[in-house]
């Protein structure tokens, strides 16, 4: 059966985080190498959450964790000739990630048969600035912070079910992460894993974009998801 | 200054609930008065948030909230012959009210310049829904169900401005009830009433829609507001 609402990961599966924070570093920061610091942005953000998801740190909004671990980055990198406005202005960077080439014709296909929304750990506001910016069709904007708890804890994938008041079948996770979709799957939610074989950077080749057993779709982008979709009956 | 986002009241301000719900009724009891029918189920929609704000109920969906108001007016009508699957479709006759004339182009001038986003009682389920029917095209849909509180609770208005990262006075409520625009106006919003003389059907004839000294702005429809802004330096 298909399902009703597609719900999409979105930082690495609708838009390319690490070559948009890469060319605002570049151009910032000419004497820092961009792809090492947009990885080490980005991968102080599972850490950051886990302090969430364990309760050490009350309810934080990734716009304040993204600061957090600026500040750390920065220091890491003695770098310490930015003034607080432009601090301020490259935190909001992850507000203007730029999607993929295929992410607005294929959101605006999918959106055609299904009900389209988020479902991402970035805070509303950031996710509604990311929209505007790049053109993104959503019906609906979700995110962990309607539901106060980060992915991947199960209170997201069933809250998108809640919201509609559908059962978890009848919802689909696309996602370019496998730990975010297994996660759904645990749930009960259809799954859909999209391929980003960029999502790291030029310097890493991704050897993690195998066709799983237990996805329901395998798809290249979101044009090939659309046309599966279309596809199946 | 200018607001940077526009928030919108939904029930009356972007749509006619009055209209919709009438001719829906129309449609499936063709026994009963659709007019009578339509308010008697809106008036009971204040009392019964006023029960969660209160707290003698705890958290409920404007869905549930409007089912168990669908059973009383039903009951008081006596109207006893609608299986369970009839009474769960009339009662998302929410999820698919019209927009006004003017809504859908009005909406499209207005995100040109801001961000417009929805301040609704309505849930997230329902607000999704309604968009996709009507083609809103809106940039964020935020709800009391975000805010676990209903409005006039100031924890909605300061709640629109938190996501944004925004002060008061960036904020715009535009709505077609005064007491909703007081409640945004205490907090430090700016505000703009929309005249909707015909929200409770054509029997009501308003009497306050009269521009009040403390609003911001007052205009007869969307178009109108957004030539209004335009023109403002």
């Amino acid at each position: 059966m298909k399902p009703t609402v597609l719900a999409f990961d979105v930082f690495g599966t609708v838009v390319d985080w690490h070559g948009s924070i890469a060319a605002e570093v570049t151009q910032l920061l000419p004497q820092a190498d961009p792809i090492a610091f947009a990885s080490a942005w980005r991968s102080g953000y599972k850490p950051a959450m886990a302090r969430v998801r364990s309760g050490e740190l009350g309810w934080t909004r990734i716009d304040d964790l993204h600061r957090m671990i600026l500040d750390q980055v920065l220091t890491e990198l003695k770098i310490d000739h930015l003034t607080e406005a432009q601090k301020k202005h490259l935190n909001l960077a992850w507000h203007r990630l730029k999607p993929w080439p295929d992410t607005v014709r294929g959101l605006t296909l999918l959106k055609q048969d299904f009900t389209i929304v988020t479902l991402s750990n970035g805070n509303l506001g950031l996710l509604a600035n990311m929209a505007k910016n790049g053109g993104l069709p959503w019906d609906l904007i979700l995110s962990a912070e309607v539901f106060r708890h980060y992915k991947p804890d199960p209170q997201t994938y069933l809250g998108v079910c809640q919201t509609f008041d559908l059962k978890p079948h009848e919802v689909m996770l696309v996602a370019a992460h496998k730990d975010d979709l297994e996660a759904a799957h645990a749930c009960g939610l259809q799954t859909a894993f999209i391929e980003r074989p960029n999502e790291f950077g030029p310097k890493v080749t991704r050897t993690d974009l195998g066709q799983e057993s237990w996805t329901t779709y395998h798809a290249k982008d979101f044009i090939d998801l659309a046309a599966q979709l279309k596809a199946a009956s």
